[in-house]
């Protein structure tokens, strides 16, 4: 099938190259930058680069499928240059990004107003998507995922088997959300077993060894774990990273629609809050506690110069 | 090698079969209970029933090797029956159960008085393990390890890669415990992604459908995934399941030694926690928060009859 990319960084760039990979497709490339749309139409006989989304829209079939692969916080203003480019009734806009669905859900009313079809794809696999291929989560509309079905089936991994069409306009981005909320409760709890298993000098343990020892036949095997056994073979100790745990958004926006729900997710929520502690070099709350425990115990407590 | 199995159960009687597959090892197999060790004798040329430990005994070759496969409360007696029924000084007796590794300290140091080596053995795999082989994390002295290494190559996944020699006595089910309390965070973390999903009743999400998608490039792809979706399949509701969640001791050990260590552990110990949680039913907690909201804020309170 034809479709465009909007948006070629790292993970546009690679799912351009893997259509290409599938040998069905053909894409026409736009990013603000125009250097990677070039170079993917120099490396690819069926990808053409475009130079504005007026390009886009001119090189592109009706009905059009275009999928915008940009930060969450320019997904509205791509659509919006879309439609001023000439999106048209009956063309398809794929939001691939990590959006809240929330959004989705408001992008898609708006464009029902104008008859073009949305749909929003919530997309696991990282930088290594290319080589195994994607895990797609889509929600919309049938006729929507019908146009761009052909795609998902080249971009998923295990030919094809890992897409799927969750439900209606806003699924796609729910199901990888609580995918993302899922993920960092299982990442916190891999942190904290290795973590307590180096604290334990007693056995002067070999980290490295345990991920590969575990990998194979361990109830706990797992793509996580063959990651962290690979960083553990470069560097066991990981003496080159730091412990400030960044958060993307969807870890937030897990905890709160679970409040929202009222469904308990200690797990999910702890572990968000374990990323907002580990960026936290003089936490107001631990000086509360020890003004308290002065206070009441005449404890000795660690002056904020120790 | 030869060895014995003390043990026949689900695990042992498993591990029998697997040490049989690789062909190159004679097993003396013996269960309070006579019917196992004489299927297992009839099924496999090279596995022979033993009737008692002492003909356990007679039956091994010095210096003897004898796996120990019981329930930890019977590991103890089973020793003790051991020595009494003639085990020697430079035999191994190895735990391959879920032993505390502070048991498995204390062992090694009574066995050491009489010169009987030994080693403490942690097990995954569950009973995948005959068919995928296990992961094994075993600790004790080297002259130890060496004794057994034939037969963990053949139990261990991936032709022998499935197994490590962690460290001293101890070590080896220290790993496995903090393994399971990983295992109790990822399969929490699973657990509210699921609910969390369920809940949200506007998508109607095929529960089954997610899980296969995960599974192809997801961050979240794991055995315990491939297990969750199997298990939806059976049944997408699992409507003949119960939700109280059991545990078997190394979830709280886990979480006692993050203590002993001051190590934080969040997301492990407050797993462990959930699972207190799922057994009750009429939470005293409840009903303290209950007389206090209705004491401070005159809020309508559900009454126990309600």
């Amino acid at each position: 099938m034809k479709l465009a990319m909007i948006g070629l960084g790292r993970m546009g760039g690679n799912m351009v190259k893997r259509l290409m990979q599938g040998g069905e497709h053909e894409v026409v490339a736009y990013d603000v930058d125009a250097a990677p749309g070039k170079a993917l139409a120099d490396e690819f006989q069926h990808v053409q680069a475009a130079d504005s989304l007026a390009d886009v829209i001119a090189q592109l079939p009706a009905p059009r499928v275009i999928w915008v692969m940009v930060p969450h916080q320019f997904v509205d203003g791509t659509i919006a240059g879309l439609l001023e480019a000439g999106v048209e009734a009956g063309d398809l806009i794929i939001d691939g990004g990590n959006s809240n669905y929330k959004e989705g859900q408001r992008r898609g009313a708006e464009l029902a107003e104008k008859g073009v079809l949305f749909a929003d794809c919530g997309t696991s696999g990282g930088v290594w998507g290319l080589q195994n291929g994607y895990s797609l989560m889509i929600g919309g509309e049938k006729a929507a995922i019908d146009l761009i079905a052909p795609a998902l089936t080249t971009l998923a991994s295990n030919e094809g088997k890992g897409w799927g069409h969750m439900g209606p306009i806003g699924s796609g981005h729910f199901v990888k959300m609580v995918h993302n909320g899922m993920e960092y409760g299982m990442m916190q709890a891999f942190g904290e077993g290795f973590e307590l298993m180096k604290a334990k000098e007693e056995f002067d343990l070999d980290m490295h060894q345990i991920s590969r020892v575990w990998q194979h036949g361990s109830v706990i095997s797992s793509w996580l774990l063959d990651l962290t056994g690979d960083a553990l073979e470069q560097d066991g100790d990981l003496s080159s990273l730091s412990d400030w745990m960044d958060d993307s958004g969807e870890g937030r926006w897990t905890a709160t629609e679970a409040i929202d729900l009222g469904i308990p997710t200690p797990v999910m929520t702890l572990a968000l809050q374990m990323r907002f502690r580990s960026r936290q070099k003089d936490a107001f709350a631990g000086k509360i506690v020890n003004a308290q425990r002065a206070g009441f115990g005449g404890h000795a407590i660690k002056a904020a110069d120790d």
